[in-house]
């Protein structure tokens, strides 16, 4: 590759901003599917795929990267946990779409809307931590407001879950489906919890 | 911070001692609930919110003194890794107690009993292990305990699937929470074995 | 133990191929289950359990001789983390093998044998890629392949998702274990990508 990564590299940063600036993409493509109809679902379906291929391609070019430099900032194989942690909040959220367009339930539960911004807001505070990486920290506030984040949506999914549930005479397989659906969103903000603890079990290793 | 851990500080064991206690309290609550009529499993439910709370701030206890130390016992990121193993088998008990109060079943499978037991025990295992650290080859009859209760569990939670699904004209939503129900303490159960494991790894590493 | 292991040592890779060798083996009864009658069933689920116990000696074998060498090609930890990932993958397989019989369908799913196949090539896949942890580089093919297949499968698991829930009039409880039984190939599919992954993290770390 001839190139050579040293910890000064600003590109090192701008690659792992890159990479989680998908998941910015993926959860606007979340939020466009709420209100869409039939036509746009295909057209939401399609763009996620492409965010996720793109989430794969950028994955990739960090892990060539790490692997092909004599000197990265930080520990290799934390750069590897890191990337690849990213890359699942993507495939977290392509997950959720696809289930969302499968299932095709006539309007997903109310307080859905609620899971969707909670992801959001940590998508946006993920891709703000990727530059202060260099100086690890200024990272306190980020993990205090996605572990709140983390504990709303966490509270949400379970009044979800006992709203479902409380419904007379509810169909089976509706409810069956609405679970898998908000089932796919909380592993999508625990897989936002999970990069966040990789991120603060890299500034424990450095400090 | 000022203050330095040394190899020798006994903080440091006394820090994850503390942590698993949280384990064997959350037990605690957690077989209680399964004889708990409406008054208490309120009461059950808000202890077992406390304890996770308390959990959380002994893991971030240990974090932040494991990061402000010059010397550690063991590897940093190892530390870390162990401590947010304690603590996500905390909030797999929450996660239990919630869904068994938000569902309301009227009983809980007969079995449960028996997957809460062995939860139980292998919290208990759990904080015996813990100032064992110090010496990894003591620890051997933990692991093999700990792997022996998780095969345990594992064949019950089989055993209460067959039972679930083979009752005549049983209620498709009522089957479905309890299977939410022995998923969650079946999950615990993994949680536990996943200590065991990280303990394991530093043994491993530390040889 | 006074044998030491070295970096040259042969036996070293022997005890990882021998571990994952019963991936292969688990994933040719779990083929053999697709067309069994009752009888047969038995037998499988009996061998099925032999060779999970074989798996978790080779891991505990795997381990021993990992703590006992003063030099491993790699770092420890890692091979720790691989053998767990390899027995992981078995435990998997198990589960589903379990469950088919447990819940004894009349048919599984059409789609299920694509399943089973997938697995059954990402078991090869992963025994062939043993010997070449020696030489690192020589890995990218696999990478590649074993990430192909998982996208496959994933696929697969959404289209049978599509295609259980389609069925009118399908009766849930049925709807139930069909998602049960393709819920846990499909985590053992994941769990392959898991051996994949960890793979390439001990690449990045000793590159």
């Amino acid at each position: 590759m001839g190139f050579r990564l040293t910890p000064q590299d600003p590109t090192f940063y701008a690659l792992f901003a890159t990479s989680a600036q998908q998941l910015v993409e993926g959860a606007r493509e979340l939020t466009l599917l709420l209100g869409a109809d039939a036509d746009e679902r295909e057209d939401i379906l399609r763009r996620m795929h492409d965010i996720e291929a793109a989430s794969d391609e950028a994955t990739h070019e960090i892990i060539r990267r790490v692997a092909g430099s004599f000197v990265t900032p930080f520990d290799r194989a934390d750069m590897h946990t890191l990337a690849i942690a990213l890359e699942q909040c993507v495939d977290l959220m392509e997950a959720a779409v696809d289930l969302i367009v499968l299932y095709q339930v006539d309007e997903v539960l109310p307080r859905v809307a609620k899971q969707v911004e909670i992801i959001s807001r940590m998508a946006e505070l993920t891709v703000d931590a990727m530059p202060r990486m260099r100086s690890l920290k200024e990272l306190g506030d980020y993990w205090v407001e996605v572990n709140r984040l983390e504990n709303r949506a966490n509270k949400q999914y379970r009044r979800m879950l006992a709203d479902l549930f409380n419904v007379k005479k509810a169909d089976p397989l509706t409810v069956m489906k609405h679970k898998d659906i908000i089932d796919a969103l909380e592993a999508t903000a625990n897989g936002f919890e999970h990069v966040a603890l990789t991120l603060e079990a890299i500034a424990v290793r450095e400090s």
